[in-house]
């Protein structure tokens, strides 16, 4: 079986319960998550080895981060111990025409993002993954982290195995000219790259495959097949969102390989919980890659996968292949008794 | 006043709160419940005395059964004590395009299932009871109850007394070949049925009136006449649902008696607690056939119920014949003050 | 800045948790409202002075709400303490077709409603106060708080104050012959308003301002000039709610000033939380006259935050000028991070 | 078996859970309480068939009511509905030095306390009581209610019952003079009572019956006879309450029949519900009276009962009688299991 | 590392929060435990690989428990799925004089105690194995279960491994006559014990070592020994218990190797969750018999940490062993910070 | 009235509810607190005013930390805003002989600890103060804190203010070689100090007045004149605390003017919530100071003060003068009804 690892931070989430907001409220709901747990986590869900490479504080806090991994499923033995916190986000649920609100705490002083240069033995951490799950957000925490992110990467193809790139870029963490200040970081990881979580934006944005057209589809055909030629990527995958009127969200995955662009049938859906979705596309990409499904049955499920994520409490999302299977072909279910 | 009472087992629901599952959460809301509950409960909150026949532990969870069903204003004083343990089962919420799930415990090993032959004086209930109520879901469980329950059906009809049956067949429960199995039993009920709740389905699968015909509707209305002809039942009634797109439900009530079908017109609504509104349907048309209610007016007001209990926390539904008539009037209302 | 005060009493709001009723849960979560903490407490979200002019027992629950009125950012300085008891009204939220309810205690006991003629100092109040808000519902409790409210309506009129008025006629606290009841206290104190809240319903059944047109929206252009030329208003606001099918509810905005009636665009959203919707309109239109905004954009702004209070928990919304504004440019929005 | 009742009111008990205050919380727990309650619960626990004779509102609130008072186990078909209200008290608990408080809502306004003088068919009623408990909270309330408490003692009195009558003296209900107010009506109600709840201070402060002694013990043996003689009373019980440095209380129980007076034990034990431990003790006096037990007997059963209820959550204490006894015989036991 | 592993059912711990009960609650907090989980997951706690052999269902309820034992560290590798239910026990918390209970489910009907005779693949599991944890309650179960036992101690010791036996002798699963069948069961795995958890009770009760003396240390130490030698058994350990008047508990804890006795200081402190003690001393005997430590340390750590286990919610205590050590040398610290 | 402002950081507590861990709770209730916090609130409990001068983040948990302190009665006009978040800790509760624990993130990079030397207006904040509160923890922060601090103090001896400071040394702040690090912090503001609180430790161990003396009231008798002296400050006072055996904690009150010393009473109570038992002192000493009343009522206060806030959840104690006094006098009070 391979074994697959994500490189990242772990994020202590405190949520207001229901709709109220921190002046409101008096209790938080809290989880540990980020784009690694989430995927390590999803992939343990669908039967493989997820192992996450992260730094936590030798605290009650990184204790309990620690112990709600190893619930989820996350082999946690490659963690290291070290540092004095966890990075935290606040959650405020929105409703409607009111937008949820997300606060961070200041990521930059987290343990993972004060390990120091020779904090993991890179060497010996790619000789135990064949598959190696890296993220956009990691990419703009610091210099540090980056070269921990840029080193890992390159001693994992040494070592034969692949990487996945998830582009993820967040405008609010690069700031002012963050395109700019990305583009060289992006570029690097993306020479090193085998499957890419992406969309024409990113491509636009992030490296400059500028395109004259306006529509969001035809973006997507000519820029896509440009970065995949150009940083010899294997595959690309990705999908469009759109809010729609009545607050529901549709969405539409798209894979790309060998030049050809498949895509899923548009799924439309209520939303519960909207963070995670994205890592729980390409948990499903990952999985349909490594079990070698056809590719349409990989940009089906992992669409079904990213919308069941969207109904479930937490960011990171837990389905059995069965469950995302059958939310597929039918999403208007009664409950099972 | 007419005296009801209804034969079945209580079932602790132990639900986990809010939109998680039993692996994210650690706490559950528990209640009581049961076809016979829901269905006397609803009775006594139309002004009826209903009564519940069942066997309880006496332990600390049978005392607070009874506790629980003295709140839903259902007559305790026919319930018997002894064996072990209740039935349970667990709830876990679903979300838009994630169903909701149902995990039972064995229920066959309940004070209910396990009650001896002799555990209750049949010629004694049956002279206090002027309408029993019975479920295709007790007929399921073994050979035991379903003896006690055709005993009961017997000395009722022999007192005088009517007997109503609602199909309620749960496949999981009758397990392979399972409609060949209920065949006989339900056939054995229904030779004493006076009111029957069930619908084509019922009647092709479990009753073999196999139709040649597609459409729903005209195989309700072939199936349930021969039915009702065959075992001399005065009155069917039951409903047709459709789970639509955007997750609400579709709920189209009939009522046959006398060669007549009359529907409720069609109503769509959305879902906050689905399981018990079928016998929400019932004791609307138990009560409206009590108080010799035009029928249009009954199945009007059962389909009404049965909406009403979609949007109902727990299992059982109690509402006021007033506030049913309200729903069936007009069911977008502002805030009452 | 100007210093803006309202009269009216604070009532205790007790609203089950979740969508259960008073006989199903055993908690209550509870805060303190009212239009007039409503209105200032919006106010002070829009950085306005806003102070409570009220009476509040001395005991732990008066404490309370003092200290729930401070974190509103209310200004609690003008406050009187005395008298035995609190308003209080339980709230059970309703599901779609099941309308919630609100069930008050009798709040004609309350210090508010109790306190004595002499218990204000209206002219020392009058002084401190540039706008003074009232609401049609506190000249509905007795003659005693009748006579204060006109007194000091009175007084800050002679002191070169504003005065806006709410008309907010609640049929339940009138009784029968409600509307001849209240008109005579209606039209006392329209001829003391500058700014009035309404719509064509209070001017026709309240003031007698008849119309024979079938449609509200001739029915209002007819009766609002009418209702302002002879109380020499100087601007009429309100709002037209639709309730659809699917439970969401419509919102249009209008403002009448010298002669000329603007109207918001229809505004339509699921709600959270019905109740409060009003006074967040009022405060809306009040802190865009207060800035002289164009009454386009007040109207608009006022239509955007009644629709955001219909989204927050609670009797009382707290927005910023600028969350207004974004909900009114788009109100399908994705999480903010 | 002999049919009990009590004539008293229904609260709406209000509690801030933990040990925070309202200041600080947003939630409380609600239950339905009061003497009657207590006392006719207390008896449905040992097996008798208790009833209440109250008045409660048609409302949401007064349907809760009922429905927690059938879960007790009380008898609910004696109870009249009317008038607006139900009386209410909120609670907050204390820790160790810090006491707790309770605060009341204007009680006089409630369905019970308004009810009319032709509201209760009082001859019916008497004849439906072997046994009628009243307490001297509810002769504080207003004449209305007085007269109406004594009118049902003489009824019962003249039907051949029994009159329970706990004196029950609350000092902040009667205000300045109180005990001057107090006394006739204790004295009227005395003439008609069989088992008297009290002790020396009640012999003392209201009925006048000074003794010139210092110590409690000595005050009780002289006061208590005088009263029993003077009132021809046929059984006095109570209690002397101690409380310990270490926040436990102590402990002892009397009763005096035939001019013996017979004591338990002290019992010392730690607090975790203070309130309605009175109303445990008097439950346990009449149970005894009511089986004959030797009053030794009695009065063990009734300290031990009291014991329990301080370590029960809300006024109501529910034991059997097995219980008790254990708790009698040792107080310091392992979890059961 | 020496591999650790129990034997033993899992059950599903429902527990009335706070100090209400059934009657009272509406909400259950669960947990999952059980005396193989309490004592792999201090091990754990110890740092120590503890894995537990049972079988859970392939339920969502079964899913739960796996992520719960995989939260506690437990290594979960070694579980078998099957079967239809995991075991259950609700608990209501006691307070002062009210005891605390448990009530169970039939166990009988578990996933494990339904296990088939071929469900363990017993040489493989025994070749994993240095250390097995062994339960007198699961040898209460049924015969099934105790084959399956009595063979894995078997194949252990084959293997070259070491048996841990606690008697934990539970009157209510034994039943009438209980000691009598009970004994040839203990006798024969203690004959294949390397390590023992009893105390003079378990000796002359069981096993008939019958002493005709009074006193408990008398007894424990004319009994241990005559087990001791009787059986071969390498070590003897346990504790005493006493339930102070004051609701605090004090501990005693022995020791008993090559004919010696050592005992730890007797501890006293209060108790907050009673359930899980002894398995928290079993666990540090076992983890000081690891590592060799001078047995009065050991002695001395195992009554801390079984003190600990009363102060810890939960059946299952996780403490390091600095946590431990701290503890024995003073319990009465100021809050760390 | 005198106007009281304490200078100091804003602290987000994040506590696991009940007496679980980190590891087992999935919720944290949540508030702000803070030494100046504490005492600036305790003042305006006790009819002062008292202002916070701190700076807060411009986010939702900014919003929520000001709200929450204009609940508490904080005066929030002196506030500034700015910087990225607070400081927070997490806590859970420990019980009997487990010790609570408190893990604090990184505060130096709070907003408070951030903000750059002009970020106040010392000179005009210097002229709105009467009376001044300081604390050791915040000289514990960093250079920037400890010179803003300093500053201020000069600046409202200045402008003829006082300064009280509350030495609360914390080694965990300090780290090594800490007393030697803070001394001359220590020492600067002492100069500029009026009031101080401290006891025989810190005069021993940060300012080095040793003292040959083993017996800890010996000390405090000889190192507090020799401080007072040194540094000309006019009043000193503070605490001695014992942890019993029993759990229960002791404190004793002296207070040090003129050259003589006033003790309170040993006051021993049981223990709800440890934190702020400190700065409660500290507040009743401030208040007894500007009340001018007799210093042995000041110190007596002052020592319920602190017992009180032992008892109350949360950092911050608020409680009248007359529960102070009422707590002094009696601290086994029954339930106030």
């Amino acid at each position: 079986m391979p074994r697959i690892a994500a490189f990242g931070e772990v994020m202590m989430r405190l949520q207001v319960p229901g709709h109220g907001t921190l002046v409101q409220s008096n209790t938080l709901d809290y989880s540990f998550s980020g784009s690694g747990v989430n995927v390590t986590a999803a992939l343990a869900g669908y039967g493989h080895n997820g192992a996450l490479i992260t730094t936590l504080p030798e605290t009650p806090v990184g204790e309990a981060a620690i112990a709600y991994l190893r619930k989820l499923g996350v082999d946690t033995s490659l963690i290291c111990r070290g540092g004095k916190q966890l990075g935290m986000y606040f959650l405020e649920n929105g409703f409607g025409a009111r937008p949820g609100r997300v606060t961070y705490t200041d990521r930059l002083g987290s343990s993972f993002n004060t390990a120091e240069a020779g904090n993991y033995d890179m060497v010996a951490l790619a000789s135990r993954i064949d598959v190696l799950h890296l993220c956009g957000i990691t990419l703009a925490m610091n210099e540090g982290v980056r070269k921990q992110m840029k080193r890992l990467a390159a001693e994992v193809k040494s070592a034969g195995g692949k990487v996945v790139f998830d582009c993820n870029y967040r405008p609010a963490l690069w700031g002012a000219d963050g395109y700019a200040k990305a583009r060289p970081h992006y570029e690097q990881l993306l020479e090193l790259t085998d499957l890419v979580l992406m969309n024409e934006k990113d491509a636009q944005f992030i490296l400059g495959f500028g395109t004259g057209e306006y529509d969001r589809m035809t973006q997507l055909k000519q820029a896509i097949p440009e970065v995949v030629e150009r940083f010899e990527i294997g595959t690309a995958a990705g999908t469009h969102r759109e809010i729609n009127a009545d607050h529901t969200h549709s969405l539409t995955g798209y894979i790309y390989q060998h030049g050809t662009f498949l895509f899923s049938r548009k799924l439309t859906f209520p939303v519960y919980d909207r963070i995670g979705a994205g890592d729980a596309f390409a948990s499903a990409v990952i999985h349909g890659e490594l079990q070698q499904y056809p590719q349409q049955q990989t940009v089906n499920m992992a669409a079904a996968a990213a919308m069941l994520a969207h109904t479930t409490q937490g960011d990171t999302a837990l389905f059995t292949e069965s469950e995302v299977l059958r939310a597929l072909s039918d999403h208007t279910l009664d409950v099972e008794r």
